[in-house]
């Protein structure tokens, strides 16, 4: 018996591949589905059952042209009406060689949200783990916000989930989640992706709350973002998403094409370092730093008008057709060729940022200097801490929010690290700003001694 | 905090490298190190401790050149005078980031043997891991026939390292130990690398035997096999191995110049696959198909003279030289330029051994054919179940117990799969022996239906 | 400006991609075409054309599945009706920055023939490299056999093409042929995949039948042979062949799935090495070494039914996808999971073949023994030097002359190496002779002073 | 036979291998060796001699640890007192299955030069192809100018040999030579990788000076620069340089140990993108981009202490060590862990560059702003065509003649397309100017019809 865990960066979504001998099961399937088949060869199994532990809402989901190539078959839950797949019911079970796998219906997340146990026949009854899905992580639970008006019903559901379903399967269990750190899924994982139950309940902040009540009350204090791609999503995977297949040719644009495509409408995003992007940019361009893409790109660019890649290179590039693939963004027409050396040598224009050093914005504050220092995280971070006198815009808000923001100040952007920061200095690059700058380090760089900071709570 | 484990085929050996941020541990490295240079890479951290749970007697341990190359230090237990490295106590701790490895003394398997339980700072002081060396396993727990004379002893005190330190670190705790499925270290292991000390104490035979003297009486009567390479591992990994490098040039040798060697006493190692073996073969040479070549090399094959192979192609051949590595063979002067087919071009002799299908033999014996039967497999299997008629001697003693076999006899070599089986015929070959033929599919195709089985069970 | 070749092995055809900054051509490309969209993005170039040299018969063409992806123009000869692409004019010329392609009507090998030659603009009118297609090779000039009846007419097609275009291009130009060593459009070809026209003036042996009448002469007394997959090929490359995509997933079969589906018409490719086949192979099954495969499956695989794969590897069974997607195979069901040894442990029946040293083969001829050494190379082969007393029959002549080989008596094939050997044995194991061997290393084994050879020359 | 071209990026410098069956040789091996055994093994062949064309200059020579590894001989002139190796004589003939290399003295260049001429045994007397070393390359020929006084010598021993010893072999003879485009070591060389003797002499502009007095006046006019690391170079290949083996760890280093480093003398390398360090990065280090370092990593570093990396990602800086090697930087302490944005978020400061564009420089330079544009190309570059009121000091003698520039000034640093300008400031900065300034795109962007151009020729 084997199990592989497929870890998506950025999404920081995991899928699972469990198996023994000729016969496999993949748990949440990402888009790209080549490595499911990769693993299968490596390990000689063929793929014979895909499941979904719940209609995802932050990635396309890959079963449907997994299972047109491997003829597996496709669950999940029963309570949507999915356009593909077969539904579960509680306690169905399926024998994969020695591998046993049973449903639990775990509702909370979303109402048709399963968990799936794991037996070892040759070792008898006892489960030995179980794929939580986004019902239990290791250091959060599932959010419960995604139906508006039902939140009380929904946190209600995950609490019953958790406490009567999920824990009784008994704390040696090993608990294989569907997201990691650094997922907007929920916003207090553990950086570790292994545990147990016992661990679990020993250890994890929301199952401390034993009582319900207390349970649902935590759960409606949360606050999540909700990026606008999710919609996308969530269509795609109750229909089912068009395959990709593995066929695609990136095409070199020239800076003659690259300018051509934009007057259509293509959008440029470039996925170079913030300090590249600071150094020379296209104007007009998004900044999407490769690690940022899978997270803030749905909140920028548009499903409507194409893509253009700006990347250090072409291998770069590709990575970033992945990522984006992964979440819907299919019409990618080509990659700047040979990158903005051959812009800049093309005599055509470019742009700068200025980045700023933390110990700098300390000095300004510190000397009564007039600029905004905007701060553009997520609320609970502002609350936490910051710096005096900073505006506070989430980037989500930014481009609704644009008309608080006055264009003939000096505008320094300001985030967790300096990462988002560009994405927001560009974002107002676009919006006709000209004094933008931003701050390379931001709040991490101010933590190490370098800024006296305030907190709101 | 994450955590790889890597599995290196054949000795079924598991070690880990388990990191966070800029600090990493690995537990129990192979010879061949690169791997663990290149995760550590991938991760963006430096390497800056090696335990070795024990000293290891089926590989060579690669602590030593890891440690020059990163600058780590090596521990161990402080039972043994080892030659490098530093001793631990019970109880010790080291933190890497957010990690805290503890020291905990689980002699048995060996007298310096350690666990190492690994706990995560930002979740509490609950446990969440344990590496268990060769204490306890997935479905068994570690052999203790390794001190003639002292097997009460050490039985003993494996009972007491399982039963009164590691079951007490909770149920919910995973167990990381230092083999799979397959070794020779241990043999009811589960072919499931996941597991928790919950579910070991629920589902493990060996964990069942709660009383003491039951515990010991069982281990007493259990059989091992101990392969003569044994003494050059324990040599090595006490004193510390001759570092390997990664330059290294396997060189082409033509069928001359293969031949010439031969008479120098080089030893021809036929890695290909028994069906290639038996289609043609050079006189004299051995039979280790890749797969087999971890725990059989050590059985046939001597430390003092170099080695030649022969290969399907040069990526199989080089995959062979790392197995050999692991195993301390280190002088492996070439393989056979372009294969068996430039050998048989070149003029040279060649040999066969016939393959018999399961049926035939099984009609054989129905008929009152007169032949041998040669079942090489060990003594637990045999008895287990075997064909009528079948003589038994195990592969490790084939050597010297040849006499008791018949030149002018037809020899049929039988095993689990008919893998073992080939080696053996091709032991029986180099030693005069003309008639022999080999089962391909042996006791597994007789299982199907294909033969009547006897037992002595 | 640069010039990649691309060899494909076992065809020995040879493919170019040139270009400089963002333009590029290919010329031939075969029909997995992701090499050269690799290679252009290594480059950082854009495939703008292809050319073909002539309408192919041994191989599928890629250009219609490249244009398609990298909205590239295919351009060949105007002499034949092709369903795609656009005709040449003699003397047309490309520019791609500095290189200038210039099409040299040259025909005879076909009537569309064309070569193409390079000029580098940035030095001037000479040009530097011709590309040749199957007109001139290196050593050899193209075959002229392929429309009968009229073979007096493109030998001399051919003269006039070669003596009156491409001689007097210059001494000094490089040539760049379709086909190296190895390939069936002709049979003298030089090892050596580099030569300028001066050098193949000075020692092709067909440009030294400087008479228009002794070339001609020389040309009618060329004998070749043709598969009768050439015919799919033509076709495929006159209509343009169905694209592959780049996606594809070989499945693995069990030993009960690959059985089945031999009853519903299966062919089972048995794709390793003479000596794996000869150790134990597949009942009904085709041996078709992978180096073999390019040239021989089409002799004997009907492309009516769908094929099965037994390999040493998934890597190899992958492999033998592409070579048989390069002719046409495109229906291949799967691989046998885990390969022979899975079918030998699953209790089915299996074969093998008596491998025999061609010192044994001496040894029956001297003493008189009874048996059929049948040759089944070439007649220009055969003709050249063979074992007294052998049987001649050409491969690709062995099924429909069958019925002149003795069921009863022992045959031995024979061959030059003992690679087609194999080939034939398995067809006449096929075709229920059970007393067939093989002798492996075949004529260049007894070419090392072990038999006694004649000549019918 | 088959022959294979290495390429070795940034030196533009050619090696070969070329073998036929199990004998092949290497024709001046870089110091990297690995791919020589890679393509040795894929080839299945050994490498039995190594031949050097001449004691090189600019790159550090690969010969000795590949005999080492391999037991191939090495060979070069007689000339020189090389402290390894064997002397060749004129005429000297090497047999390596059908191939036979001959020696052809060819000095000018250097003394000891030799070029090899290669025969195809199979196809006769007349020679197919020649390595001609530092002698003839493609569109040029070798500088001459290494012997300082000697000048006039050496010209007159080029054009002897080019004259009366290679052009001699034949037009139809390939060349194969040590150096393509963008070598230092000629400056008019085609971006052709390809040509051959008759080619050559008819486009070759040097060929045409055909006189010997005026061919070696041409040469007497050339400037070539020679970087200080020339003599390091010269040193090495004299005597035989270090074995570096293919074993090398590089190391992250933390922002914190990087800078401790620093104290001890570390010089920081960072070979990130010119836009990438104009937006950040650490004070006091140099740019060098990856695709710069093989040429001007010898202007700026010093042998005496070790370097400290700054890239992209590891890769990007494990090819960096490649490229440093190969110029005898061996001492490479580690590179900056997690690159850039870690030392942004670790608190400490960093520096940008502002980038300028080429048509804002051409609005100063119209409306009379106060700046100095510094141009720091080569005196012939800057002679063909440059700004008006531009700067020029070479970018060699930067370092010497930095009294010359005004540090209250803004200093705007001016190349050919932007890459050697960012170098350029890098240094200006690390002697305290401050008001540095550089221009993406440079003289290639002016040239788009962006800014005034003008000519001193």
């Amino acid at each position: 018996m084997f199990l592989e865990k497929i870890t998506s960066q950025g999404l920081s979504h995991l899928s699972y591949l469990i198996g023994h001998q000729s016969m496999a099961a993949v748990i949440d399937p990402r888009r790209d589905i080549q490595i499911y088949l990769d693993i299968a060869h490596e390990k000689g199994t063929k793929i014979t059952h895909i499941f979904e532990t719940h209609r995802n809402e932050d990635y396309v989901i890959g079963s449907v042209e997994l299972a047109d190539i491997t003829g597996a078959q496709i669950f999940h839950g029963e309570e949507l009406p999915f356009a593909y797949g077969k539904p579960v019911r509680e306690g169905q079970t399926f024998e994969l060689g020695s591998i046993i796998l049973k449903i639990l219906k775990t509702p909370g997340h979303t109402f048709e949200s399963i968990s799936i146990v794991l037996y070892d026949k040759d070792f008898g009854l006892e489960p030995v783990a179980v794929f939580t899905g986004d019902a239990l992580f290791i250091g959060d639970v599932g959010r419960t916000d995604f139906f508006p008006g039902q939140e009380k019903e929904t946190a209600g559901l995950l609490y019953d989930s958790l406490f009567n379903k999920i824990l009784p399967l008994g704390d040696h269990v090993i608990i294989y989640p569907a997201h990691g750190a650094g997922s907007v899924c929920g916003s207090g994982m553990a950086d570790r992706e292994f545990s147990t139950i016992g661990y679990e309940r020993l250890t994890n902040p929301m199952l401390q709350l034993t009582q319900r009540e207390n349970f649902i009350q935590a759960k409606l204090k949360e606050k999540h973002s909700k990026p606008p791609y999710f919609l996308k999503m969530e269509e795609y995977n109750l229909s089912g998403p068009p395959a990709i297949g593995s066929s695609f040719s990136l095409l070199p644009l020239t800076p003659d094409e690259l300018s051509h495509a934009v007057q259509s409408g293509l959008q440029i995003v470039d996925i170079r370092s913030p300090e590249a992007f600071a150094g020379a940019f296209i104007p007009g361009s998004f900044s999407l730093p490769l690690t940022m893409l899978p997270l803030y790109t749905g909140w920028f660019i548009s499903y409507d008008y194409p893509l253009g890649l700006v990347a250090e290179s072409y291998e770069q590039a590709m990575l970033a057709v992945t990522y984006l693939k992964r979440i819907g963004f299919d019409d990618i027409q080509g990659y700047l060729y040979e990158g903005m050396h051959e812009w800049t040598i093309s005599g055509k224009d470019f742009a700068g940022i200025k980045a700023v050093y933390a110990g700098d914005i300390q000095t300004r504050i510190s000397s009564g200097f007039s600029f905004t220092l905007l701060d553009i995280r997520t609320e609970e971070e502002y609350q936490k801490e910051h710096l005096p006198g900073s505006t506070h815009i989430f980037i989500g808000d930014l481009e609704k929010r644009i008309n608080e923001l006055d264009k003939q100040q000096i505008i320094t952007t300001f985030c967790g690290s300096g990462m988002r920061a560009i994405i927001a200095a560009s974002v107002l690059k676009r919006h006709g700003f000209n004094n933008v700058e931003t701050c390379f380090g931001s709040m991490r760089a101010c933590a190490r001694g370098v800024c006296e900071i305030e907190s709101s709570l």
